[in-house]
């Protein structure tokens, strides 16, 4: 199943995704995906990896990772599908970062990767937007880079573990404006999800709903005021959102 | 006034601290401190400065930053006054870093300096402990140094704006089993509170309940087990806890 958030008349409201356009309320109503905004899933803390595909540290001149490479997102900063991106004014590069997102399904310190995937519920697509112009070193990207509101795009849902029986051999893809621009495979990630359970839950306690985004391999390119982005990742969802200038 | 959140009979309860002793409740039971568990104050985004001090950033032996060095919290890190905190295994250098936290009331963004302070609705205090052991590099230490469980005390309280008339002018101060070994003043901040809403709300929008942890001054050690660590910020709260061993 997919299980998503939206808002609809003023109201915020769990809704199973049917098909793309079909949702459903818990008390049985149907609702059509055209009438509603999406919000971003309901999640609690967002952890993110940086450089965490070979292929996309080599694109930014930077030796891959020795350790996971963690940040945390703020809140603030997450969207919900089809809503819009603020270009910030004055900047150089704003690159899309498509990514496959675990959520946890219950309480995880101390789990070893032998039995981490047993912690994940499901999984999201995320946009992990960043303004490369703000990033001063490789290290945890400042918040300029990667917490600026409206540039952390999740959903449109979470997909129910059961359903993505290998999250470790899935297409991963950004489309600008209907053409191809991005395109991997979670297979290249360098620390795979039950790595980093095992990682996080040595020092802390990863907490039901709690996310990591993955990381985004290679094809990063800028995109402008007017661009319609969609990121995919195979058999989990398509997360579109449009970019709009900050005047 | 000073509000807190405590555990008592296994619920989770607002209270006014009338005095360190005794705490109100909103349907007027009186409870003394003796019988609760201090949590952490309620509290959304946790923001922490890093080298905001430059006597401590000279102690570090850094270059005090040029634009504020922020990174969030992991929310699974906090505990309340009085609580344990579990210092590593094998680590040679766990640090108190005694601090003066803002409190966010009313949504901010686009916020000048000048306006910044109207957004305060109040202060608690914080102990951001560091196992600089695991600190590779002066950006944004990375979640092992700054967001493990147990690792960032905070509260006992928080104390209403209008009772703290100059926040950039308090000491600052750890003890460790009752012996002074930190104490410095909130005027020597590199990047004052409204210099740190202002560069905040720049780029994204402070919600009420996100604070700001304003940094430590110089004076760090290292605390073992079964030391008792209480950091005071003047005027606002001291806030005690005890080192225990991870076995």
């Amino acid at each position: 199943m997919r299980h998503a958030r939206i808002r609809a008349a003023g109201e915020d409201i769990d809704v199973v995704v049917e098909t793309p356009d079909r949702l459903r309320t818990a008390d049985g109503r149907v609702l059509n995906a055209n009438d509603v905004q999406w919000l971003p899933p309901r999640h609690g803390t967002i952890f993110a990896l940086g450089l965490n595909y070979a292929d996309h540290a080599a694109e930014l001149s930077f030796k891959a990772p020795e350790e996971p490479l963690i940040f945390i997102k703020a809140p603030s900063s997450l969207i919900g599908h089809k809503q819009n991106s603020v270009r910030p004014a004055n900047v150089e590069y704003m690159h899309y970062e498509a990514e496959l997102v675990a959520v946890i399904g219950r309480a995880a310190r101390h789990v070893g990767r032998d039995q981490a995937m047993q912690y994940i519920r499901g999984y999201t697509v995320c946009n992990d937007y960043a303004v490369r112009d703000y990033l001063e070193n490789y290290y945890r990207p400042n918040l300029r880079v990667k917490s600026r509101d409206t540039l952390t795009p999740l959903g449109p849902w979470v997909m129910d573990a059961e359903e993505v029986p290998d999250p470790h051999n899935l297409a991963v893809r950004t489309r600008v404006n209907g053409g191809l621009r991005q395109e991997g495979n979670t297979r290249d990630m360098i620390f795979t999800i039950p790595v980093l359970v095992e990682y996080l839950s040595r020092f802390l306690t990863l907490q039901p709903g709690d996310m990591i985004s993955t990381g985004t391999p290679k094809g990063l390119s800028d995109v402008r005021p007017g661009d319609v982005v969609e990121v995919e990742v195979e058999g989990v969802g398509v997360l579109e959102n449009r970019i709009i200038s900050e005047s």
